[in-house]
């Protein structure tokens, strides 16, 4: 059987229309093209969907809307950090009530503190429901030498389930999971690093780059495992060529990519996010469709 | 005649009520003490006033309030930064209806993203009313060496009068002064340093210990621009100390010292801010008074 | 037919004697073991092997020994980068005297300098000879965004032929394989890393855990090429926990797990290296042994 | 009466000649130039002094020369550090037989490591003679919030009395003054902030700057200590100026600047040490000569 959270989970878009609020229709399309690729899991309202630039209440909409539509069909993870602990645990709590499979939350924001006062703020998130927590690391100012003891006391915090990990210090990634073993899932966070954090213990990757290209990840990560060397090799060297040209213009790159590929229009990026990206050309976003396919067809 | 913006700012304290909303009556107390010091000006919803933390209308109440209250009596500067460029300027031109005297941003929050994205950020803000600007450094990346290319860039931003640093490294202050002079005042925003950095050329400070110790930094100030050097030194020394023992448990220490000093209770500060720190002794708070009281005694 | 500079490369320890001075009898039985082994090479005089700390006739002596022991039986890398530019210069002169394979050399030291200073200095360094030059990455200022331009100028370096690399961030690595492709071979750095680095494009790995384990990371690497993930998997982890045992008293580990297992004093290292580490136990050593020995057995 | 180790000191250039030895007749004039312009005392052999970059020999050559012109009319300090403890040792003993001063030592080189490998490193040095040592901080890995648990051990090593510091933090400077009193007699190593540091409890400066304006720096800092603001803070100011200017190419500067002036050749750098600098134009550096000169004039 397999295990619920595992597996190349996008770290969804959050569609915006013109008046910069959630386009919830697009959302639809969105879970069900992930549903349709038999992904892992959808990661809502991090980072890549923009969680922290939404208002409480449209963050509440677009979890109730992605809960409504999946219903079961894809596991949910909801990204409720919040610039107060009080705003997340409200977040965390109406999660809850739709019906989402697990929540998660970034560190501390702009008052970043120390690993005591992540902790702290975790502890008061994932109290506040019955449902499996997946915190990130510690906020910004992560320490690598003291991961081990701020593990361990992530272990103590209820209902904990795994990690977002955002580093790509890959022996950060190995030492959590030397530690904590099943006890915490870990997530990738770094696309450009998916297969190589695999060889660390990690359950599977979240990451922006799975809302465009989830099937081939899905499918290079697979055969790597069962053995296919060489396609991982090829595979994630095309891949990080393709990463670093776009992440210059990634939210000019990511709207037109994914209404080109999927016919699905995320929006303008929520200033200051890609405040000053530039637009692409269509026939640069499909080169960069191809050589990823050539990437991955063998 | 006095310069509008220069001396000693408190970044105002925002007190709390128990439910979290900003204390209006106590924000007054606030605003007739500074006024009743004769400081420099007043700095309100910074980092210190923990604006990021309170809802868009909060921010737009404790405006309201503290501009009907001071009247012109004594400057105001209102911190607008915001996770988005839009609620900034919303606050910012509801800054201006209220008729404060200038506007200021911190640079851009959770995506901190590059130098260019701070500027088209601040741009945003700054051509949205016709105030004075006085923007944070930008981001939280700051690279010194990139700094005089930052400031030539933030000399064409509409509305630009100066800037509330962050930095303690003086060398930076003082190229920032050497390079824009007069086009830019500079307020330091490292309260243990304030007197080290007017030798760079800053018009003044904004800080957080100037809610309690306001007076004394003004008179050391002015005696230490007057020749007073040994006065300085002993302070500043002291002074450091001082905060150095404050920092760790710096939000219990702030509540209890102004509940003693002032009888302003500003509140328990928004978790995860301080959610940690643990509780003063009357007595340990008492000490600290007198610690500074036997620097600035001449 | 198999590549020269490939494989698992032991940065060779530079066994002392009590009197600080090179042990040339176990630096005969140290290369000896390696090539018995059939590892790719020898680096020699880097890091590991001390090679700053010696005098410079030190270096010469230890390079000549090593040169007439290996007589072209396994492929020779000398480390030649010295305080001076000058001093480096003539300790390539005399490695290409002794007939060895490559040279390679540390970037600046002390004055770290920028990427301009080490690309001057390593274009002195490698104009000197005509041997393959393998330097490493610009010094310790490295900033990330700046290597490709940096590789682009390390390409017009006479006789370069690749680079020992010292990074953990393997999209670096890969950046570097994606720019210059064969005209660079690159060796990984990271002990802990050398299955994981594959993936991004280098040839081979040159590490102090090499010295102990180099038949079992050649038998993993060659494995994991081949489809073997699991090994591969489950050997890293392995091999990262007992390296994080190691490390914080490595140079006591080295000299005991040395003489345990090949009977090969390496003696102590020259303070102020490992100058505060403990000492190990026997067991604890041969401990380690077990654990490694049980990844590797299948 | 004038205590011994205060005021402002030039980290002393080497002068070197064509064959990048010590030129000794020119050490000898500089020795007589500091001597007469009644500076603090004089600094040799550091960072500055290419102290590293020299064999044990010379820099035991210069040793003996500049104890031997001085005979007393100035305090010496000598820069001990090496790669080796044993090798600053050796050259720690020898300094006292010269009869200098003081000895002083950089952390430990290319191996940094961590605070104990340095205090470790500093006791051997430290015990192995008579006289008043002043070590640099903890090497290159400081972090300032470990640095009063390191002064509190600093105090324990024989012989301590003061420290060379580098950083430009100025409440790390106050910190350990506050804590270690007038156990640490405290030289700033920033030539730009040496008015600032003074107010956090220095005793004097230490720098490459002063081998150019000694005078002129030892003139600012008495008037600022006796009351004149307004000159400190131009003269920084414009000092920090000129710094900004010649720092890209200081190597260079400094030799033509020593000519211009002073007629005494410095020599060239020895690489990689300016190994990228261009050369300036007489008139440009007379123009900096202006530039100070317009400043301490009053």
């Amino acid at each position: 059987m397999k295990e619920k959270f595992s597996g190349i989970w996008p770290a969804m878009f959050t569609p915006i229309n013109n008046d910069g609020e959630p386009a919830l229709d697009q959302v639809e399309k969105l879970v069900e093209l992930f549903i349709s690729q038999k992904l892992g899991g959808i990661y809502i309202l991090g980072s890549t969907g923009q969680g922290l630039l939404f208002t409480e209440e449209q963050r509440k909409q677009v979890t109730r809307r992605v809960a409504g539509i999946s219903k079961g069909r894809i596991p949910i993870i909801v990204q409720v950090g919040a610039l107060t602990t009080a705003e997340a645990v409200r977040l965390a709590r109406y999660a809850e009530q739709c019906g989402v499979d697990a929540i998660s939350s970034v560190g501390p924001v702009y008052y970043s503190g120390n690993a005591a006062m992540a902790l702290e703020h975790y502890k008061g998130i994932a109290s506040s429901t019955q449902l499996p927590f997946f915190p990130y690391q510690l906020g910004e100012n992560f320490i690598p030498g003291d991961t081990i003891q701020f593990v361990n006391q992530l272990l103590n915090i209820p209902h904990i389930a795994g990690m977002k990990l955002t580093t790509n210090q890959l022996l950060e990634i190995s030492s959590i999971h030397n530690y904590a073993g099943e006890k915490l899932k870990l997530f990738s966070g770094s696309d450009e690093l998916f297969c190589h954090a695999s060889l660390c213990g990690t359950v599977g990757a979240i990451g922006s780059f799975y809302n465009i290209w989830g099937l081939q990840c899905k499918q290079v990560l697979m055969e790597f495992k069962n053995g296919n060397y060489a396609l991982a090799q090829e595979f994630m060297l095309g891949f990080q060529k393709v990463i670093c040209k776009i992440l210059p213009n990634s939210w000019t790159f990511f709207r037109k990519a994914m209404l080109l590929k999927y016919q699905i229009d995320i929006g303008e990026a929520k200033a200051p996010l890609g405040n000053t990206q530039i637009e692409w050309e269509d026939e640069a976003v499909m080169n960069i469709f191809k050589e990823i396919e050539s990437l991955a067809v063998h």
